[in-house]
Formats: C-alpha cells, structure tokens, sequence
C-alpha cells in the first residue's frame, strides 16, 4: 500500500512459509464438515454409517492437498526469486487450495441425492480443473522467466514440466464429464488421481 | 505479566511469524462461511449459483488480505526493532484484519437484501478503514521513531510512505460512502481496490 | 509412545513455535463466535448494534491473547532447556487458552440476559484464573529448577518474578468475585486488565 | 504433478513444520465442538453443567494431541532423509489425527445416551487404534530402512522401538472392547492412557 512496503517482496522462504501454513489449515479444516449426526431409531452406528460419503470425501481432499503440499513444495526447490506476477499466482492457487473445503462439503451432502448428485460431483471437478491451471500457469510463467529459477534448474527439464504440468486439468476436465453422467464413478477416480500422483510419480526417474 | 516475562520483547522474526501465522489463518477461515445450500425445486446448480455472493466476497478478502500480508512484509523488512507501541498497532491490525471473516459474511448474505445491502456494504468498507488506519498508524509512529528503522533506510522515504499510506483509508472512505447508496457498485470497487494495489503497485519505481 | 521417540524432548525452539501457532489458531478462532445475525424489521444496523457483546467481547479475548503470547515468549526468551514437567505445564496452559472461544462467546451470548449474566462472567473468570494459575506454575517450576534457565537470568529475578505472577490470578479472583454481582462491571474490568498488563507492565524498568 | 516438483521431496524439517501446523490446528479446533448451551429454566449453569462430558473430551482429546505431538517430535529427530514411503505414512497420520475433533464431539455428544454411548466410545476407540497403526508402520517402515535414519541412531533401539509401539494399538483395542460394554469406563481409560503416556514414558531410561 505504501512506499515502505513496496518494493519488498517476501522472499520466496517466507512465501514458502505462509502458502505452507494455508495448506497445513485447509487440509485441517476439512473436519470440520464431518457433522455428528443425529441418532434416530436405528441408532447411532445406522446414522454414522449413512454419512460415508463424508469419510470418503474428507479423505480424498485429505490425500489430494497433501500431494498438492508435496508437489508445491518441489515446485519452490527450484525458484531462487519472486516477483509480483509469481506472488499474484501463487495467490490464485492458494485461493482455488483453500476454497476445496466447500466442494467437498458439496459433494458429501449430495452424492446420494440422484437429482443433485452429478452437479456436486461437477462442481468438485471444475474446482480442482482451476487448482490444476493455477499450476500450469506457475509452471509457464517460470519457463518464460528462467532468471527465477535457482542456477542449476536446466530450461529443458522445465519446459517437459510445463507438457506434463497439463496432465492435471485434463484428467479432472475428463472426470468432470464423467461426473455429469456418473457422479459415483468421478468421486472414485478423484481418489485415484490422487494415489496416482502420489504412487506414480515415484516410478519416474529423476531428472 | 511478570519480571520474568518483562522486558523480553518478541522479535521482529518472531513478531512477523505470528502475524503470518493469524493471516494465514484468517484467510482459510473465510472459506467456513460459504455454507452449503439447500438444494431446492429447482436443483442444485439454481442453489449454487443464488449463492454467488458469497463466492465474490470470498474472492475480494482473499485478495484483500493476500495483500495486506505482502504489504505488512514490506512494512517489516525495513524494521530493526519492535517496542511495545510498535507490539500493540500491531495486534491492533490483526485484530482487524482477523476480524474481516464477519462483515465479509454479513456483505454475502445480505447484499441481495435491498433493505439492508447498504447497511452490510457500509460494514465491510468501516472495517477497512479501521485496518487501513491501522497501517497509516504504525508507519505514523515509525517516521517519529527512526532507530527502529534497519540502518538502510531512508527517512524521507517514510515520510513520503507515511503520506501515501493514506490512501487506503481514503478510497476506502469513498467507497464506503458509494455503499450507502450503491451498494452493488461499493462490492465491485473493494475487489477493484484490491486489484489496483496489487498490480497498481508494481509499476511505481523502486525507491 | 516408543522408545524411538522417548527421551527426544522438542526443543525450546519448537515448543515455542508450536504455542505461537495455537495461540495465533485460538486469537483468529474467536470471530467464528461473531454470527451474521438475522435483521428484522428494524433492519441489519439494529440487529448488529444489538450484537455489541460479541464485539466487546473479541476485542478483550484478542488483546488478552495478544499479551499471553508477549509473556509466554518474554518467559521461554529466559529458557535453556525444557523436561517434561515443563512440557506438560505449557500443554496445560495451552489447553486454557484454546479453551477461552468458549467462555467467550458464552460471554457475548448471556451477558443480557438478566438471569445469566453472572453466570457467563464468572465462567470466563474462572477460565482466567486456570490459565493464570498455569503461568504461576510454570515460573515456580522454573525457579525449583535454575538449570533449565539461560546462563544470564538471575535467579533473584525469577524469584520477584515468582511473586508478581501470582497478581494476575489476584486480579482475576477479584474479578470473578466482582462478576457474582456486577457482570457488566466485571467485562469492563477484564478489558481493563488486558490494557493494564499491555501498558502497565512498560513503565517496570528491566530487571 | 510435474516433473519440475518430481524429485523434489521436502526436507524432514518442512514435513515436520507442516505436521506441527497440522497438529497445533487440530488441537485448537477442538474447542469449536464445544457448544453454547441454551440456558433454560434451570439455568447457565446447569446448562453448562450438563454439558461436561464436552469438557472431559476436550481435555482427553487435546492430552492425546499434544503426546502425539510430542512423540511425533521425538521420531523425527532421529530421521535424516524421507522419501515418499514415509511422506504419505506420515500423511495418512495426519488425516487421522485431523480427524480426531470428530469423534471426539460423537462422544461427547453421546455418552450419555444409553442408546448409543458405547457405539460413540467404540468409534472414538477405532479411530485411535488407525492413529496408533499409522505411529507403528512409520516405525517398522524406518527399521527396514535404516538409510533413512540418523547415524548416531543404533538399530538395536529401533528394533525395540516397533516392539513397544505396538502398546498403542493394543491398549486402545483392548480399552474398545472395553467400550462396547462400559463406555465411561472406556472414556476414562481414555484419558488415563494418555496420562500414562505423558507421565510413564518419563520413567524409562534413555536409550
């Protein structure tokens, strides 16, 4: 706002800091959409059961901003510096990371109700088609400024992370469609994608 | 409240972590007052979008207090020392900025309401001056007190800081005075405001 | 649990972070006890002029807050080394703390209610003193005990220190007492104490 | 997601300051499921009595989480380097402890309900006996893998380590059982084991 603060932007630690404490309070608050249920004549074992989708979806968004930490994370390994533009995207992500809680509430309360069913499995997906460019966008924008990146990051290894950075979005776009038609079946392949990040990407060597 | 505990203030590191630890809290935490709708006769999607207010509000704190936590480090990166006047502003800004999940709440759910849409509109921008009185304070009491500057610091830059801080309270007096009789337009200048000082910013030259 | 983990205490260093984020996590808590409240026909500025208490009622739980976490760090400043009897005295002490959301907005809810005032201003007394009560237990702990303390802290100092802990369950007690009859006089009486232990403790001169 | 962020795991000193986030937001959001009561014609504290096994599960959940916390501690320091077995163990240790506000406002809601205590005590059970898993496969997972650990850390210790970090799960199995037939019995051993961890642990000589 000021003269004072103006051309001093965070370092890229401290930017690191703050998107890590988001993270670490958005992957927490998740609970705090698991209602306790009320318990009617079929008792409370009935009653906890029938809110399954609530476990499944904490889990899933549980799974899937913990592998956003991680690749976030390896993402700022390999930036020596910010800039405004950076620091604006890294915001963008950060808003779609910390707006997941809403979707998967969404989700919870209306995979089982057949009219509403596929447009909360929607609304999950296009959440998570935004994260995903919000990456893309971070990854494009360092190709095209290679001066962020640390000394020994090589451009071609950035450039094959831009192509593969575009696997996200597509994969939730195409989930996203099968939601419109099969909502259950999206739900179970948004927890595959996660495992998917989180298994698969170990089998590629390092670069 | 002790000897002990006396005259050990905080750092400034330690002092500048706790205030990243309440933004970054305060940030999540908006999302908690998008509430799931109920799904009517007319569906979900219907639901969803009736609540488009919400999202909006979201957006513009979001950006809003990204913001002030770029621009309270470029505040702290200058400073050397804290005192307790310094302690104080301080938590009186948090105090602020932490409270902002409340009028953003009261802006979504009744800027609709054309009764009481002026009233939420005018909460929301009183709550930005407040903060942005805030900001104008501390920098106030750091020009009269220079050696809690970093050595490389410029008095006359501060004082041209403490000058241009005003703004914020400024604009946001005007907007707040639009928001008794426009209130739509009042929504849209806090997301432009917020815009303005993020991008706006940038192409001031360094000091 | 496990021999692996047994005798690793955390250090100084990260007991005190871990405090400072549940203290930073408590202090932004507190605005989820401020609700929207529903405007009737004498529209939204009455329905929130009517909510006062819950502001009031931030303002000192954010302040007192604010000044637990300048003394517990003027406190662990003074701190070498850390045993789990001190382990487990700061755990207390954050359990108290992240207790008082709840007195809080059991405060803001009753104070107008004629038949419950005292009540609610007597349960956040009372929620004072246990949280004094572990700030007094952790510096007698500490003065039994001097090779937990920093090379230069005198021990002489930590004696005083020992004494003038012991005025903030004091005042609260008397507080307390105060609230049996006078609850409205006891919330401005712990506003008070907040800005006494924030202003008072200045004019002390360092040990 | 993308081969920039592939190879990049973060450091143990970032997992571990995204678990301390983790676990101080868990522990602080215990306090939202302790509700306002509504004072009815006996009274605030009646109303507020009645309401006691709210204050019981808060303060066995928030001992459980700060021994947890402390344990956590003590098996990092002995930890060098992570790779992605550990990261999503510790992960899945995360979710689980994330999870505990859960049933532990199931219990507290509840107990007291001869219908359903014990199937809220059970639950509670069940998913300390998941967090006590989670504890002894990280462990089994670093006795397999001795490259991972610190070169002062003896094997021997490990070995001995996974035996008794087993006593979780089956002390929390057995206090189940317990659950299904005497539910405050089951509470009360709840909180006594973590007692005994706090205080036992303290009586075992260091490796």
């Amino acid at each position: 706002m000021t003269e004072l603060q103006r051309d001093a932007l965070p370092s890229t630690d401290r930017l690191e800091m703050f998107s890590d404490g988001v993270l670490a309070i958005a992957i927490t608050l998740l609970i705090i959409e698991v209602h306790v249920p009320v318990a009617g004549k079929q008792g409370l074992w009935h009653a906890l059961g029938h809110e399954w989708p609530s476990y499944v979806a904490y889990l899933v968004s549980f799974l899937t901003i913990g592998i956003m930490w991680v690749n976030h994370h390896g993402m700022f390994e390999r930036i020596a510096h910010i800039d405004r533009g950076l620091l604006y995207l890294n915001l963008g992500l950060l808003a779609g990371i910390a707006f997941l809680p809403f979707p998967t509430a969404v989700l919870a309360r209306y995979i089982r109700d057949a009219d509403n069913a596929s447009t909360a499995a929607v609304v999950y997906g296009l959440t998570m088609i935004v994260i995903g460019l919000f990456f893309t966008l971070m990854i494009e924008y360092l190709r095209h400024r290679p001066w962020l990146l640390k000394p020994g990051v090589r451009l071609e290894g950035v450039k094959r992370a831009a192509r593969i950075s575009a696997i996200g979005p597509i994969t939730y776009s195409v989930t996203t469609l099968v939601a419109v038609f099969a909502p259950y079946v999206a739900l179970a392949l948004y927890g595959l994608i996660a495992v998917f990040f989180a298994v698969g990407s170990r089998t590629v060597e390092p670069a």
